[in-house]
């Protein structure tokens, strides 16, 4: 993939997308794509056409050519009702149309489109320096996240946020309510463990039972446990905020503000909080719910729902005023190894922040207010330096 | 806890127990532990004890002292049939009586005895090098640890197998089947990855898309989806073994051996296989049904399921001929991160290895069948060296 | 160690140091340190005492016990005029009367007080979870650090920064020049690559070739051969600041505000630069000048420079005024892996930060200005909330 | 760099050189490389061509194209006696003819012909998993790096090895003796840590304090201070294992073997060893000596000497009979970065296996046993299966 090794660029998103030229003999010779009934619910017929995050196009009976909608990998194309529809495997019924194929170059009626947003090659030699994707040692281009994070609120976009339980340890924890205050998230994609520590936070008063100094505290090892059984007690966390049990924090401002979070269940859960979704199906369909739709992914400090979520999400979307447009992937973690899995799993569109999570938030944060104060002042912006 | 700082002694679990002297005034005259009854299913009453993995004596209302069945940590504890009983909060019916009391040196009734194990200080001075409790830089015993698994054949031990889906790749993946094939392995608890991957493997011959040599095969980001695809049209995994579609591999081995295995879900899965279990509350029960019996547990490179089935593992059980004894848990993982995280998470019990799994898998073997031969041909094994 | 479970108490470097009690009768009966004659220069007698980085105390044939001068690591201790002095074994000679012993516990004349800075046991449970030394999971005090580095400003102290060249990327670079130029660097100690591509970034205005965007430039590979270049040239460091060819960033900081840097040679040097020293033990005396005295050291990013200066650097110093105080030792890393190896070397007092070099001087920096504010303003630091 | 996507093809070093095509317009009508003479000993002349280890034509007067002497990275070549020849600057004499130009195309007289191993460009997709360069989740194919060791002894190569202490821990160093005992060691590029340890583990019977089974000792922490002080007393590592002081290990070996190996001082060393260059220019123009006519690297667990290395090795050789030869290098580390970063800084051809240094040398040497007696016995090897 020569799309990974861009970073973001200089215009937030501003890369342009070339369509495939549809006039080209191979392609306008293809024949339209091929589809076979399935045969029983949840069961693809063989052969069929496994879907990647890129542009793809399938050609229909008539000629035309036109991405499916609902795009995501790891799924099958299945005509129906309004064109031709991404869907997973599991939730193909018995009849339905599905796409045949294993060739991505058109020539059995659908195309992976990779180089559409292809950079032009530019005038580097062949040997140098600092190749490698992601690294520690790579400087982060904070003003230009910033910028791409007040450009998606100031166009109505649909920011999700995937984080880990690292973001709610007490700086990280304030911040991230900032931005759900500001309007900067328009879906939480978590597991109970966000939850039950922002909720263990708000209620005992730790996080994992250490204070904010990271000291640990006498019996915290089951601070967590008390502040789940609380919420247990009132039977959701909704009723848990309006009963004045939660007073401050992520979950808090989820629910004062509005903004949808999805918290799925997972196999290490204490608890879970009234509200999980335990079913790991039922919570897959739950994020991608908002992953449809989404315009940019910000993942934090977390490999399971990183992944996760990078599995549902396409690589681009469709604008109605500007075409096809990259989708921006931020992925934020401690470590190489989780951006470099995440691509490895096909997320190839992820651009990389090596940090810990708490530092992470706190200069965004600052970035996005200067950028803020650069719009609404330029000229105070300007004196600042 | 001192008993971090401990790898595997000499004789692998061979560190002796001291039950607590219960003739002590301190305990003698501590009063019986107070119970409660839940107001409502899965709701704990304010104050509950929460457990740890430690051994934890319950003074009944006869001043008796016992240990609870089924510990684990992050539970709770009921008075039932049959005396005291760890229990998860969710589980608790309406009326259960439930243990209430933080304290946990007995004065409340509840003693966590933290030392039992405790090894006597050594004439070690106070500063010393290599320190820290897990690093790559440590030599590691793969002797004792095999010695432990041979130890655990012969008497009858059941060793329950986490693992992650980098198990899977070629030679990990037939040096697991040897350890199923050989009686080394009771339970296999893993993730609906581990089960993909495998077949992925014998259905499709590739691991993640990958040859055997790591490289990349066209089409092969679809290998895993057309392997599920083919195991979901018959039904289940034991199906395709009976038909043979897989004929080779983990799940091969489980099925032809009889080893049970559990699948847990996840919010990152394609599929799933047909038997995984894919709500996360139903797959705890299902993987403690077999953490309760355990008597050592190797854990390979899953962050997500060394820390679900540390959550459950108690670090001892009572043996009815050896009494209480240590659980020896071994936790290997590329980085040190994972086995801190897992101490981290209460389970400081875990002896980490810090390398690769596949290596690990290669090297354990080759160490298992030389104590294997020595035992069975002490003389031969000696001329060896 | 017990010492090293601690973070950065509430009073930065406050914790109370109690002396060994010199009456009790095993070190009032205790004999005085035999000394033995080195047979040649840089080999010491068999059965030296080696020393540790802790407050150790050799009792004179008059009965007096005493710290020895310059203590630090990996040493011995000679009697020579003024005292006890710890020397490392090449640079003492024919004669030097060199003290004998292993035992560490007085009863050989020598003392190493291990518990001098112990706390008091807490009233904290046997079981707990964050158990770990050092982790991305803690969250950092930053307000903390950066009292001590305002504590250290206001009462003279000097500050050693160790650093690595991640700390040369743009935004980093600019934040240690204000912490140079602010007064809170007291001795810069660091290899060829630190100055190196510092002054690439003076010179052809990129690092490793990078823009300050993380971009590769055409021919950038270079790009340090030629700004080292430029400065054998002149001769010096300092000629090309005074000649205008470097006009900004650290080491024109350094010159320009008379703070002593050490610049040591490594065997992966380009150049290297003028005025690096080539040979390491030169190097060696050049850094330990400046471990001699330090009052707090702040290592970022570096696993060989902050090794280096941890074995030459006391865990405490003597303070006129406040007697025995502990020297405050701050590691900076994107992993976990380097802080525990370099307590697993003996600094056992280092507090480690999991993070990237330059976020941390980010956050650094606004902490300290704050606090300098803080102090300055109390009211309206106040009403900032 | 297209080249680096490669792991080591079906037979070692096979892949085919292709030329440049000097007869192409570009390169037949380029000027010669234009000299400009150096102005004084160790300064190069403005806009110098600065190296890269790829393969490097440069023009002569008559129209000729060839390749350099001694070819390196980050040097500048200079026309002497018998052609052209890279040289460090700091080794350029005044009035030394150094070669200027920016340009790597040709169309200077100097062309860096980056896709001479090119691999034909395969018939995978666009969108793959695993795509990323280096990671623990790759199989590794350790018959193949034993095959390549093995034909390297068969052919005469000379194989350099570049190791950190790691390697000499217990199990590590028995299997690294047997490789220098074997013939496949024709030098040895360490550090005085590496040299310290294995002759602490000679003569005190621990490396860094431990036990072989990672346990700390009583005083360990002096243990490489008294190995290092019993060498200095008798001058030398050869006289140490003369007089009976060393009686096994890595030095012990390469001393009776006869095997060259050179021990550079760094500015963490304690001792050091005598024999250690101290000086880091001496050092590299020693390590240079062998890099000279290597024709296969090994680097294991070490950041900084494999990335010294790495700077002085051409990323291939001339071979009297094959003719132009990839230089295989492979770099053994626990984790991804180190990798990433010897890559990073231009040794593109590095190979890495990501995994423990002791299990590393476990299992490479099982696999060269293997592939002799495969070699020796083929019958016999085959019947093993």
């Amino acid at each position: 993939m020569k799309t990974e090794d861009r970073g973001p660029k200089n215009e937030a998103g501003s890369l342009r997308y070339a369509a495939p030229d549809f006039t080209a003999p191979r392609l306008a010779g293809a024949p339209p794509a091929r589809t076979v009934a399935a045969e029983s619910d949840g069961v693809l017929p063989d052969g069929f056409f496994a879907t990647t995050n890129l542009p793809t196009y399938v050609k229909s009976a008539d000629g035309q050519w036109s991405l499916p909608h609902e795009p995501r990998m790891d799924g099958c194309i299945v005509a129906a009702e309004g064109g031709w529809w991404v869907r997973e495997g599991r939730r193909v019924r018995r009849g339905d149309r599905v796409v045949i194929g294993r060739a991505e170059d058109g020539s059995e009626g659908v195309l992976v489109h990779a180089h559409g947003f292809q950079v032009p090659a530019g005038a580097q030699g062949d040997f140098h320096f600092m190749s490698s994707q992601v690294s520690r040692e790579k400087p982060i281009d904070y003003g230009q996240i910033a910028r791409m994070l007040v450009d998606e609120r100031a166009r109505g976009g649909r920011v999700i946020w995937v984080t880990g339980p690292a973001l709610v340890h007490s700086r990280a924890r304030d911040n991230f309510v900032w931005f759900i205050r500001n309007g900067f998230v328009q879906a939480l994609l978590a597991g109970n463990a966000v939850g039950a520590h922002d909720i263990e936070s708000a209620v005992v008063g730790t996080t994992l039972g250490m204070t904010d100094a990271g000291e640990p505290t006498e019996g915290g090892h089951a601070a967590h446990m008390r502040a789940i059984n609380a919420i247990r007690r009132v039977g959701s966390i909704a009723n848990a905020v309006r009963d004045g049990i939660i007073q401050n924090g992520i979950m808090h401002a989820c629910v004062v503000e509005g903004v949808p979070f999805v918290l799925c269940g997972s196999i290490r859960d204490d608890g879970p909080l009234p509200g999980v979704i335990t079913d790991s199906i039922a919570a897959q369909d739950a994020m991608r719910a908002h992953t449809i739709g989404a315009t940019m992914a910000v993942m934090i400090a977390t490999a399971l729902h990183s992944i996760a979520v990078g599995n549902m999400l396409p690589a681009y979307y469709e604008d109605p005023v500007r075409g096809i447009v990259e989708l921006p992937t931020i992925c934020v973690d401690a470590s190489e190894f989780l951006v470099s899995k995440l691509k490895d799993r096909g997320t190839h569109q992820a651009v990389g922040v090596v940090t810990n999570a708490q530092d992470f938030m706190s200069i965004i944060r600052s970035a996005v207010e200067a950028e803020i104060l650069k719009r609404d002042y330029p000229a105070a912006a300007r004196s600042r330096g």
